[in-house]
């Protein structure tokens, strides 16, 4: 029994010149890791193979794409095998609807689940890949600042965390008030805010790093006193009393379940 | 590590002259067993101590009711204490985002979480208390027998299991669609919908007795091939094709993970 690590990414992410989260997630994977692409969330038929050619050029022993296109092939043998003895899974941008409508309820993503949670596979990915990974999955929403219940639409996501909530693309395209929106629902779940260029290493003990160029905005909702989600109209701004945010930035830690946020200068690096 | 029973209600339980389902909760939870009420959901004054007398009439040794009014109060020591030492906890019904935005991501939802996990706490809830009680809540919806996105609304619920999505007062307000417009989303908890006077009586193996007058609509998404929730609008309907529907009666079983529905006659009780 030992997790692995889960590395939602904002979308955006730097392929080329410096490529800082993408190595990352080799590095993770170690030496000799043989890693599979899902793009199933993309429309562009090139993004595995696009995917495969930049994890080689990084350094990876195999990398391998598998477009699960239909539900069906999410119960074919032979791509179950090649998951099976992968060290690490990127699942790329698109629709992260494409992922829960495909991938859900399916041997595939039963496979991820318990080897995640048992065997250290290392699961990445980025935009939709990333909105996909928790169990509650922001399916959709609108664009703004201030939190409202039509603002966000929420589904089960693949299921690798109860106690996160990942938004992506998210100082780019203005999504504070949804992630609000969703927390204000259940306080429970730490919202993860990420830029484009910017990764939360989520380790197995439940504290992230920040990787990247931008910033992630965490919502801890550990100390909100109130919300009105349950009396307010859907279309109608939601009160928040309580919430605590921090900005963090590449190499900052958090601790999701201490509620800590630890700048990198701080961290007592060996 | 043991876990206890949850039993959703479908609201309107009878109260009085069978009250069965009510009867089944207080044998389940044993001989002096004390019963915790959070009518939290409920807008009425009497709702917890009506309930208290309904179970002390019914033979418990004790019966407290905590009304959980605000978040503050789900700190406080002395309630959490009576909940520690609980056979059973039962939930009114009124609003389920009274009890997410109350109860969420608080040190009681953790002790309930805990202990139903842990200590065979048993969990009751009905209407909104029944919602509330999976991982996966129906916050609201609309009526009617088509799916469509715009129809149901999810939220992050208390979190006793992440294998059924349950919705109430199901034949009474035509909710089939708002329950397979959840499933659409991602085809991996089954759908559990629930006549009012009836309940499904989970066990911590995750199969069900259905117990009450009315009946049990289990809709199984395992065999769900394709799902249109992915590419439609929000208000136009979702096409599901595969789903596999079953009309549950008074004494029936249904095996949650083996997708294995048993009529009561076939069954061999001692």
């Amino acid at each position: 029994m030992a997790r692995g690590t889960i590395i939602p990414i904002g979308g955006a992410e730097e392929k080329v010149s410096d490529a800082a989260i993408l190595r990352r997630f080799v590095e993770i994977c170690g030496d000799d890791a043989h890693i599979v692409i899902i793009p199933t969330a993309s429309r562009l038929e090139d993004t595995g193979d696009r995917y495969c050619e930049l994890f080689k050029e990084l350094g990876v022993a195999e990398a391998t794409s598998i477009n699960f296109v239909e539900r069906k092939d999410c119960s074919d043998e032979e791509h179950l095998a090649v998951l099976e003895r992968a060290e690490g899974v990127f699942l790329t941008g698109g629709n992260q609807l494409r992922l829960s409508t495909t991938l859900g309820g399916t041997p595939v993503a039963e496979l991820l689940r318990r080897r995640y949670f048992n065997d250290r596979l290392h699961v990445a990915g980025t935009s939709a890949g990333a909105a996909f990974l928790p169990e509650h999955m922001i399916a959709g929403g609108a664009e703004g600042g201030i939190p409202r219940a039509d603002k966000v639409t929420l589904a089960p996501g693949l299921g690798l965390t109860p106690w996160a909530i990942i938004d992506q693309h998210f100082r780019q395209r203005d999504r504070m008030g949804r992630l609000l929106a969703a927390l204000a629902y259940n306080p429970r779940p730490c919202g993860i805010g990420l830029d484009e260029d910017t990764a939360a290493v989520i380790f197995p003990d439940d504290t992230f790093e920040v990787v990247g160029s931008g910033g992630i905005t965490v919502i801890d909702p550990s100390e909100i006193e109130y919300t009105s989600m349950d009396s307010s109209r859907a279309d109608y701004p939601v009160t928040i009393i309580g919430a605590r945010v921090h900005i963090l930035t590449d190499g900052d830690v958090y601790d999701i379940h201490k509620h800590k946020a630890t700048p990198s200068i701080r961290l007592s690096r060996t």
